[in-house]
Protein backbone atom coordinates (compact mmCIF):
# COMPACT_ATOMS: atom_id res chain seq x y z
CA UNK A 1 0.00 0.00 0.00
CA UNK A 2 1.41 3.41 -0.94
CA UNK A 3 -1.73 5.99 -0.30
CA UNK A 4 -0.85 9.49 -0.34
CA UNK A 5 -4.51 10.97 0.30
CA UNK A 6 -6.89 9.70 2.50
CA UNK A 7 -10.94 10.19 1.22
CA UNK A 8 -13.63 10.72 3.70
CA UNK A 9 -16.73 10.10 3.22
CA UNK A 10 -18.26 12.77 6.20
CA UNK A 11 -22.28 11.93 7.07
CA UNK A 12 -21.85 8.71 9.44
CA UNK A 13 -17.66 8.71 9.09
CA UNK A 14 -16.72 11.91 10.29
CA UNK A 15 -19.76 13.47 12.17
CA UNK A 16 -22.26 11.96 14.24
CA UNK A 17 -25.71 13.59 12.40
CA UNK A 18 -28.01 11.65 13.78
CA UNK A 19 -27.40 12.99 17.87
CA UNK A 20 -26.56 16.54 16.62
CA UNK A 21 -29.87 17.32 14.91
CA UNK A 22 -31.36 15.76 17.89
CA UNK A 23 -30.18 18.28 19.97
CA UNK A 24 -30.89 21.33 18.04
CA UNK A 25 -34.26 19.89 17.52
CA UNK A 26 -34.73 19.43 20.97
CA UNK A 27 -33.73 23.01 22.08
CA UNK A 28 -36.00 24.33 19.20
CA UNK A 29 -38.83 22.67 20.38
CA UNK A 30 -38.18 24.32 23.80
CA UNK A 31 -38.21 27.63 22.48
CA UNK A 32 -40.69 27.71 20.04
CA UNK A 33 -44.92 25.98 20.18
CA UNK A 34 -47.01 26.94 22.75
CA UNK A 35 -46.72 26.41 26.72
CA UNK A 36 -44.54 23.27 27.27
CA UNK A 37 -42.53 23.74 23.33
CA UNK A 38 -43.24 21.15 20.40
CA UNK A 39 -44.13 17.84 21.37
CA UNK A 40 -41.35 16.35 18.55
CA UNK A 41 -39.77 13.21 18.82
CA UNK A 42 -36.84 14.42 17.11
CA UNK A 43 -35.29 11.34 16.41
CA UNK A 44 -38.01 10.31 14.43
CA UNK A 45 -37.38 13.73 12.84
CA UNK A 46 -33.65 14.00 12.30
CA UNK A 47 -34.13 9.73 10.39
CA UNK A 48 -37.23 11.54 8.47
CA UNK A 49 -34.63 14.23 6.90
CA UNK A 50 -32.13 11.58 6.27
CA UNK A 51 -34.55 8.78 4.75
CA UNK A 52 -35.22 12.01 1.91
CA UNK A 53 -31.36 12.67 1.03
CA UNK A 54 -31.22 9.25 -1.36
CA UNK A 55 -34.27 9.79 -3.26
CA UNK A 56 -33.19 13.52 -3.69
CA UNK A 57 -29.85 13.01 -4.94
CA UNK A 58 -31.37 9.91 -7.00
CA UNK A 59 -33.00 12.71 -9.10
CA UNK A 60 -29.97 14.26 -10.21
CA UNK A 61 -28.14 11.30 -10.58
CA UNK A 62 -30.49 10.07 -12.94
CA UNK A 63 -30.44 13.59 -14.84
CA UNK A 64 -34.14 14.41 -14.13
CA UNK A 65 -33.02 17.55 -12.78
CA UNK A 66 -29.59 19.38 -13.29
CA UNK A 67 -26.98 19.86 -10.70
CA UNK A 68 -28.49 20.87 -7.43
CA UNK A 69 -26.15 21.44 -3.97
CA UNK A 70 -27.04 19.25 -1.01
CA UNK A 71 -27.68 22.55 0.78
CA UNK A 72 -31.13 22.87 -0.89
CA UNK A 73 -32.34 19.49 -1.28
CA UNK A 74 -31.89 19.43 2.34
CA UNK A 75 -33.96 22.81 2.08
CA UNK A 76 -36.42 20.94 -0.05
CA UNK A 77 -36.83 18.01 2.42
CA UNK A 78 -36.89 20.55 5.28
CA UNK A 79 -40.26 22.29 3.89
CA UNK A 80 -41.71 18.71 3.13
CA UNK A 81 -40.45 17.45 7.02
CA UNK A 82 -42.22 20.60 8.38
CA UNK A 83 -45.64 19.75 6.94
CA UNK A 84 -45.33 16.31 8.09
CA UNK A 85 -44.73 17.64 11.35
CA UNK A 86 -46.81 20.30 10.97
CA UNK A 87 -44.37 23.02 12.23
CA UNK A 88 -45.60 26.29 11.31
CA UNK A 89 -45.12 29.96 11.39
CA UNK A 90 -41.42 30.12 10.74
CA UNK A 91 -39.38 32.74 8.98
CA UNK A 92 -37.74 32.73 6.19
CA UNK A 93 -34.20 32.99 8.48
CA UNK A 94 -35.10 30.42 10.65
CA UNK A 95 -36.09 28.11 8.54
CA UNK A 96 -32.73 28.59 6.48
CA UNK A 97 -30.97 28.46 10.37
CA UNK A 98 -32.77 25.03 10.54
CA UNK A 99 -31.47 23.68 7.18
CA UNK A 100 -27.97 24.42 8.12
CA UNK A 101 -27.79 22.47 10.83
CA UNK A 102 -26.15 20.24 8.57
CA UNK A 103 -23.02 22.90 8.77
CA UNK A 104 -22.78 22.01 12.45
CA UNK A 105 -22.73 18.56 13.19
CA UNK A 106 -20.54 17.47 15.71
CA UNK A 107 -17.59 14.70 15.06
CA UNK A 108 -17.49 11.06 17.02
CA UNK A 109 -15.52 11.42 19.78
CA UNK A 110 -12.51 10.04 18.05
CA UNK A 111 -12.48 12.07 14.70
CA UNK A 112 -10.48 15.02 15.69
CA UNK A 113 -7.51 13.53 17.96
CA UNK A 114 -7.35 10.96 14.93
CA UNK A 115 -7.23 12.96 12.12
CA UNK A 116 -4.60 15.42 13.35
CA UNK A 117 -2.74 12.08 13.58
CA UNK A 118 -3.36 10.80 9.91
CA UNK A 119 -2.79 14.40 8.55
CA UNK A 120 1.09 13.88 9.70
CA UNK A 121 1.32 11.48 6.85
CA UNK A 122 -1.41 11.77 4.51
CA UNK A 123 -3.25 14.19 2.08
CA UNK A 124 -6.55 14.46 4.08
CA UNK A 125 -9.83 15.61 2.34
CA UNK A 126 -13.65 15.33 2.12
CA UNK A 127 -15.19 13.04 -0.23
CA UNK A 128 -18.49 13.76 0.40
CA UNK A 129 -21.94 14.47 -1.18
CA UNK A 130 -21.66 17.39 1.02
CA UNK A 131 -21.26 21.03 -0.81
CA UNK A 132 -18.15 23.15 -0.15
CA UNK A 133 -19.71 25.66 1.96
CA UNK A 134 -21.93 23.19 4.19
CA UNK A 135 -17.97 21.06 4.52
CA UNK A 136 -16.25 24.02 5.19
CA UNK A 137 -18.81 25.53 7.83
CA UNK A 138 -18.38 22.72 9.31
CA UNK A 139 -14.97 21.98 9.34
CA UNK A 140 -14.78 25.35 11.19
CA UNK A 141 -16.88 24.38 13.57
CA UNK A 142 -15.63 20.62 14.76
CA UNK A 143 -12.26 21.54 14.38
CA UNK A 144 -11.43 19.23 11.00
CA UNK A 145 -8.10 19.68 9.73
CA UNK A 146 -9.05 19.05 5.72
CA UNK A 147 -5.97 19.52 3.53
CA UNK A 148 -8.71 20.13 0.69
CA UNK A 149 -12.59 19.95 0.60
CA UNK A 150 -13.68 18.39 -1.93
CA UNK A 151 -16.82 15.15 -3.40
CA UNK A 152 -19.53 15.79 -4.94
CA UNK A 153 -20.11 19.15 -5.82
CA UNK A 154 -16.98 20.25 -7.56
CA UNK A 155 -17.08 17.11 -9.45
CA UNK A 156 -20.50 17.77 -10.24
CA UNK A 157 -21.62 13.81 -9.19
CA UNK A 158 -23.36 12.61 -6.65
CA UNK A 159 -21.76 9.44 -5.24
CA UNK A 160 -21.79 6.44 -5.97
CA UNK A 161 -21.25 8.01 -9.74
CA UNK A 162 -18.00 6.83 -10.45
CA UNK A 163 -16.71 10.75 -11.40
CA UNK A 164 -17.08 11.24 -7.69
CA UNK A 165 -14.54 9.43 -7.08
CA UNK A 166 -12.38 9.53 -10.05
CA UNK A 167 -12.47 13.16 -10.75
CA UNK A 168 -11.75 13.81 -7.09
CA UNK A 169 -8.37 11.51 -7.43
CA UNK A 170 -7.39 13.61 -10.27
CA UNK A 171 -8.25 17.11 -8.91
CA UNK A 172 -5.27 16.14 -6.29
CA UNK A 173 -3.24 14.85 -9.14
CA UNK A 174 -3.03 11.21 -8.04
CA UNK A 175 -4.04 7.77 -9.50
CA UNK A 176 -7.19 6.64 -7.67
CA UNK A 177 -5.00 3.28 -6.41
CA UNK A 178 -3.00 6.43 -4.42
CA UNK A 179 -6.16 7.06 -3.14
CA UNK A 180 -7.60 5.37 0.22
CA UNK A 181 -11.57 6.00 0.57
CA UNK A 182 -12.66 6.00 4.16
CA UNK A 183 -16.32 5.47 5.37
CA UNK A 184 -18.92 3.96 7.30
CA UNK A 185 -21.09 2.67 4.40
CA UNK A 186 -20.66 -0.41 2.82
CA UNK A 187 -22.21 0.77 -0.47
CA UNK A 188 -19.46 4.05 -0.31
CA UNK A 189 -16.64 1.69 -0.25
CA UNK A 190 -18.21 -0.72 -2.86
CA UNK A 191 -18.21 2.10 -5.53
CA UNK A 192 -14.96 3.43 -4.63
CA UNK A 193 -13.14 -0.27 -5.03
CA UNK A 194 -15.13 -0.28 -8.61
CA UNK A 195 -12.95 3.17 -9.07
CA UNK A 196 -9.47 1.38 -8.35
CA UNK A 197 -9.50 3.53 -5.08
CA UNK A 198 -8.31 1.69 -1.72
CA UNK A 199 -10.63 0.99 0.95
CA UNK A 200 -10.67 1.40 4.62
CA UNK A 201 -14.15 0.37 6.87
CA UNK A 202 -14.73 2.28 9.67
CA UNK A 203 -17.18 0.90 11.95
CA UNK A 204 -19.60 4.01 13.54
CA UNK A 205 -22.26 1.38 14.75
CA UNK A 206 -24.30 3.76 16.14
CA UNK A 207 -24.88 6.11 13.38
CA UNK A 208 -28.52 5.53 13.15
CA UNK A 209 -28.90 4.95 16.34
CA UNK A 210 -29.24 2.71 18.92
CA UNK A 211 -31.27 0.20 17.12
CA UNK A 212 -29.15 0.28 14.08
CA UNK A 213 -29.22 -2.85 11.60
CA UNK A 214 -26.82 -1.92 8.32
CA UNK A 215 -23.35 -1.07 8.25
CA UNK A 216 -22.44 -2.73 11.63
CA UNK A 217 -19.50 -4.87 9.99
CA UNK A 218 -17.49 -4.89 6.69
CA UNK A 219 -19.44 -6.84 4.46
CA UNK A 220 -16.17 -7.01 1.49
CA UNK A 221 -12.56 -7.61 1.81
CA UNK A 222 -10.95 -4.01 1.99
CA UNK A 223 -7.48 -2.83 2.43
CA UNK A 224 -8.20 -1.79 6.60
CA UNK A 225 -10.88 -2.51 8.66
CA UNK A 226 -10.50 -0.14 12.20
CA UNK A 227 -12.99 1.18 15.07
CA UNK A 228 -12.21 3.93 15.21
CA UNK A 229 -9.71 7.28 13.02
CA UNK A 230 -7.47 6.31 15.84
CA UNK A 231 -7.48 2.86 15.36
CA UNK A 232 -7.02 3.86 11.57
CA UNK A 233 -4.09 6.40 12.35
CA UNK A 234 -2.40 3.08 14.21
CA UNK A 235 -2.87 1.00 10.86
CA UNK A 236 -1.34 3.48 8.96
CA UNK A 237 1.65 4.37 11.42
CA UNK A 238 0.69 7.43 11.84
CA UNK B 1 -17.16 45.84 5.95
CA UNK B 2 -18.75 42.19 6.99
CA UNK B 3 -16.62 39.84 5.20
CA UNK B 4 -16.56 35.72 6.46
CA UNK B 5 -14.42 34.67 3.80
CA UNK B 6 -11.04 36.11 2.62
CA UNK B 7 -9.82 34.92 -0.94
CA UNK B 8 -6.14 34.38 -1.07
CA UNK B 9 -4.31 35.31 -4.78
CA UNK B 10 -1.04 33.10 -4.02
CA UNK B 11 1.71 33.06 -6.38
CA UNK B 12 3.89 36.48 -5.28
CA UNK B 13 0.96 37.36 -2.60
CA UNK B 14 1.33 34.02 -0.36
CA UNK B 15 4.44 32.89 -1.24
CA UNK B 16 7.61 34.16 -2.84
CA UNK B 17 8.00 32.01 -5.60
CA UNK B 18 11.38 33.48 -7.83
CA UNK B 19 13.40 33.33 -4.74
CA UNK B 20 12.12 29.36 -4.48
CA UNK B 21 12.69 28.81 -7.55
CA UNK B 22 16.28 30.05 -7.99
CA UNK B 23 17.03 27.89 -4.75
CA UNK B 24 16.08 24.92 -6.27
CA UNK B 25 17.90 26.17 -9.70
CA UNK B 26 21.00 26.80 -8.01
CA UNK B 27 20.98 23.41 -6.15
CA UNK B 28 20.08 21.64 -9.17
CA UNK B 29 22.73 23.17 -11.28
CA UNK B 30 25.27 21.89 -8.63
CA UNK B 31 24.27 18.36 -9.43
CA UNK B 32 24.39 18.81 -13.02
CA UNK B 33 26.45 19.77 -16.02
CA UNK B 34 29.47 18.62 -16.11
CA UNK B 35 33.06 19.91 -13.77
CA UNK B 36 31.84 23.39 -12.09
CA UNK B 37 27.70 22.34 -13.52
CA UNK B 38 25.23 24.20 -14.85
CA UNK B 39 26.13 27.58 -15.94
CA UNK B 40 23.01 29.72 -15.83
CA UNK B 41 21.53 32.82 -13.77
CA UNK B 42 18.97 31.25 -12.05
CA UNK B 43 17.21 34.47 -11.40
CA UNK B 44 17.02 34.80 -15.49
CA UNK B 45 15.56 31.15 -15.49
CA UNK B 46 12.87 31.88 -12.94
CA UNK B 47 11.85 35.27 -14.56
CA UNK B 48 11.66 33.67 -18.27
CA UNK B 49 9.33 30.82 -17.07
CA UNK B 50 7.51 33.16 -15.15
CA UNK B 51 6.92 35.21 -18.30
CA UNK B 52 5.23 32.43 -20.08
CA UNK B 53 2.82 31.74 -17.93
CA UNK B 54 0.13 34.83 -18.68
CA UNK B 55 0.15 34.05 -22.45
CA UNK B 56 0.01 30.04 -21.45
CA UNK B 57 -3.25 31.23 -19.89
CA UNK B 58 -4.61 33.45 -22.60
CA UNK B 59 -4.57 30.20 -24.71
CA UNK B 60 -7.09 28.88 -22.66
CA UNK B 61 -9.13 32.56 -21.44
CA UNK B 62 -9.89 32.36 -25.39
CA UNK B 63 -11.12 29.72 -25.79
CA UNK B 64 -7.94 28.32 -28.32
CA UNK B 65 -8.26 25.40 -26.15
CA UNK B 66 -9.91 23.56 -23.86
CA UNK B 67 -9.80 23.42 -20.04
CA UNK B 68 -5.47 23.15 -19.04
CA UNK B 69 -4.65 22.92 -16.04
CA UNK B 70 -1.67 25.23 -14.65
CA UNK B 71 0.65 22.03 -14.23
CA UNK B 72 0.56 21.16 -17.57
CA UNK B 73 1.05 24.48 -18.87
CA UNK B 74 4.10 25.22 -16.16
CA UNK B 75 5.60 21.70 -17.79
CA UNK B 76 4.64 22.61 -21.27
CA UNK B 77 6.17 25.96 -20.56
CA UNK B 78 9.45 24.35 -19.07
CA UNK B 79 10.13 21.97 -22.44
CA UNK B 80 10.19 25.45 -24.15
CA UNK B 81 12.84 26.39 -20.98
CA UNK B 82 15.19 23.69 -21.05
CA UNK B 83 15.36 24.00 -24.68
CA UNK B 84 16.44 27.87 -24.59
CA UNK B 85 18.27 27.55 -21.93
CA UNK B 86 20.38 24.46 -23.64
CA UNK B 87 19.65 22.28 -20.50
CA UNK B 88 19.80 18.35 -21.83
CA UNK B 89 19.77 14.96 -20.68
CA UNK B 90 16.88 15.48 -18.32
CA UNK B 91 14.48 11.71 -17.67
CA UNK B 92 11.12 12.25 -17.81
CA UNK B 93 10.69 12.29 -13.97
CA UNK B 94 13.56 14.37 -13.55
CA UNK B 95 11.61 17.12 -15.58
CA UNK B 96 8.10 16.21 -14.08
CA UNK B 97 10.27 16.83 -10.66
CA UNK B 98 11.83 20.38 -11.98
CA UNK B 99 7.85 21.40 -13.00
CA UNK B 100 6.43 20.63 -9.69
CA UNK B 101 9.28 23.11 -7.76
CA UNK B 102 5.74 25.41 -7.92
CA UNK B 103 4.74 22.79 -5.17
CA UNK B 104 7.28 23.04 -2.95
CA UNK B 105 7.50 27.21 -3.16
CA UNK B 106 8.39 28.69 0.53
CA UNK B 107 6.08 31.75 2.32
CA UNK B 108 6.61 34.76 2.50
CA UNK B 109 8.10 35.36 6.39
CA UNK B 110 5.05 36.91 7.58
CA UNK B 111 2.70 34.38 5.86
CA UNK B 112 2.09 31.37 8.12
CA UNK B 113 1.51 33.87 11.37
CA UNK B 114 -0.85 36.14 9.65
CA UNK B 115 -3.00 33.53 7.92
CA UNK B 116 -3.25 31.79 11.40
CA UNK B 117 -4.05 35.01 13.09
CA UNK B 118 -6.56 35.23 10.45
CA UNK B 119 -7.90 32.07 10.38
CA UNK B 120 -9.87 32.61 13.61
CA UNK B 121 -11.98 35.23 12.30
CA UNK B 122 -12.42 34.21 8.80
CA UNK B 123 -12.63 31.17 5.97
CA UNK B 124 -9.18 31.22 4.32
CA UNK B 125 -9.73 30.33 0.74
CA UNK B 126 -7.35 29.97 -2.24
CA UNK B 127 -8.50 31.91 -5.09
CA UNK B 128 -5.24 31.36 -7.31
CA UNK B 129 -4.82 30.15 -11.23
CA UNK B 130 -2.75 27.24 -9.47
CA UNK B 131 -4.81 23.62 -10.26
CA UNK B 132 -5.73 22.13 -6.93
CA UNK B 133 -2.73 19.93 -6.39
CA UNK B 134 -0.39 22.25 -6.76
CA UNK B 135 -1.75 24.33 -4.44
CA UNK B 136 -2.58 21.62 -1.61
CA UNK B 137 0.84 20.25 -1.61
CA UNK B 138 2.08 23.72 -1.37
CA UNK B 139 0.23 23.80 1.56
CA UNK B 140 1.58 20.97 2.92
CA UNK B 141 4.71 22.03 1.98
CA UNK B 142 4.88 25.60 3.41
CA UNK B 143 2.28 24.50 6.25
CA UNK B 144 -0.54 26.84 5.17
CA UNK B 145 -3.66 26.49 6.77
CA UNK B 146 -6.33 26.97 4.33
CA UNK B 147 -10.03 26.10 5.31
CA UNK B 148 -10.62 25.38 1.50
CA UNK B 149 -8.45 25.14 -1.91
CA UNK B 150 -10.30 26.96 -4.42
CA UNK B 151 -9.83 28.85 -7.21
CA UNK B 152 -9.21 28.31 -11.42
CA UNK B 153 -9.28 24.82 -11.85
CA UNK B 154 -12.83 24.11 -9.41
CA UNK B 155 -13.92 27.27 -11.42
CA UNK B 156 -12.81 26.02 -14.91
CA UNK B 157 -11.89 29.45 -15.18
CA UNK B 158 -8.71 31.61 -14.94
CA UNK B 159 -8.43 34.89 -12.94
CA UNK B 160 -8.85 37.75 -14.45
CA UNK B 161 -12.41 35.82 -15.40
CA UNK B 162 -15.17 37.18 -13.44
CA UNK B 163 -15.89 33.19 -13.39
CA UNK B 164 -13.10 32.41 -11.46
CA UNK B 165 -14.07 35.23 -8.78
CA UNK B 166 -17.69 34.58 -8.51
CA UNK B 167 -18.20 30.82 -8.88
CA UNK B 168 -15.37 30.54 -6.11
CA UNK B 169 -17.25 33.24 -3.52
CA UNK B 170 -20.86 31.04 -4.99
CA UNK B 171 -18.53 27.85 -3.53
CA UNK B 172 -18.28 29.38 -0.09
CA UNK B 173 -22.01 29.62 -0.12
CA UNK B 174 -21.25 33.75 -0.22
CA UNK B 175 -22.21 36.77 -1.70
CA UNK B 176 -19.41 38.36 -3.61
CA UNK B 177 -19.33 41.02 -1.41
CA UNK B 178 -18.87 38.68 1.63
CA UNK B 179 -15.52 38.16 0.35
CA UNK B 180 -12.51 40.28 0.43
CA UNK B 181 -9.82 39.11 -2.24
CA UNK B 182 -5.98 39.29 -0.94
CA UNK B 183 -3.57 39.99 -3.34
CA UNK B 184 -0.47 41.65 -4.42
CA UNK B 185 -1.61 42.58 -7.91
CA UNK B 186 -3.11 45.48 -8.54
CA UNK B 187 -4.46 43.83 -11.67
CA UNK B 188 -6.22 41.14 -9.37
CA UNK B 189 -8.09 43.17 -7.27
CA UNK B 190 -9.74 45.39 -10.04
CA UNK B 191 -11.01 42.46 -11.79
CA UNK B 192 -12.51 41.11 -7.64
CA UNK B 193 -13.74 44.87 -7.74
CA UNK B 194 -15.63 44.53 -10.48
CA UNK B 195 -17.17 41.10 -9.63
CA UNK B 196 -18.19 42.77 -6.07
CA UNK B 197 -15.38 41.65 -4.29
CA UNK B 198 -13.97 43.56 -1.61
CA UNK B 199 -10.16 44.23 -1.96
CA UNK B 200 -7.28 43.94 -0.08
CA UNK B 201 -3.31 44.86 -1.40
CA UNK B 202 -0.65 43.35 -0.02
CA UNK B 203 2.43 44.77 -0.58
CA UNK B 204 5.30 42.56 -2.31
CA UNK B 205 7.51 44.80 -3.00
CA UNK B 206 10.53 42.02 -4.06
CA UNK B 207 8.16 39.15 -5.97
CA UNK B 208 10.13 40.19 -8.72
CA UNK B 209 13.10 40.52 -7.41
CA UNK B 210 15.12 44.21 -6.35
CA UNK B 211 14.24 45.51 -9.59
CA UNK B 212 10.76 45.10 -9.73
CA UNK B 213 8.73 48.44 -10.70
CA UNK B 214 5.10 46.92 -10.90
CA UNK B 215 2.67 46.63 -8.23
CA UNK B 216 4.90 48.58 -5.97
CA UNK B 217 2.17 50.33 -4.60
CA UNK B 218 -1.94 50.28 -4.32
CA UNK B 219 -2.69 51.88 -7.72
CA UNK B 220 -6.78 52.07 -6.68
CA UNK B 221 -9.12 52.95 -4.01
CA UNK B 222 -9.06 49.27 -1.97
CA UNK B 223 -10.95 48.33 0.91
CA UNK B 224 -7.67 47.69 3.03
CA UNK B 225 -3.62 48.07 1.68
CA UNK B 226 -1.41 46.36 4.06
CA UNK B 227 2.51 45.79 3.86
CA UNK B 228 2.06 41.86 5.58
CA UNK B 229 0.00 39.53 6.30
CA UNK B 230 0.67 40.32 10.06
CA UNK B 231 -0.68 43.96 9.48
CA UNK B 232 -3.47 42.83 7.58
CA UNK B 233 -4.31 40.65 10.50
CA UNK B 234 -4.24 43.88 12.73
CA UNK B 235 -6.29 45.83 10.44
CA UNK B 236 -9.26 43.12 10.94
CA UNK B 237 -9.00 42.80 13.90
CA UNK B 238 -7.48 39.34 14.40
Amino acid sequence: MAFKALLFDVFGTVVDWRSSIIAEGEAFGRDHGSGDGLNIDWAIFADAWRAKYQPAMRQVREGQRGWVKLDDLHHENLLELLEEFSISGLSGDEIDHWNKVWHRLNPWPDTVAGLTRLKAGFVLATLSNGNVALLVNMAKHAGLPWDAVLGAEVAGHYKPQPEAYLKTAAFLGLAPGECLMVAAHNGDLVAASACGLGTAFVRRSTEYGPGQTTDQDAENEYDLVADSFSHLADQLGC
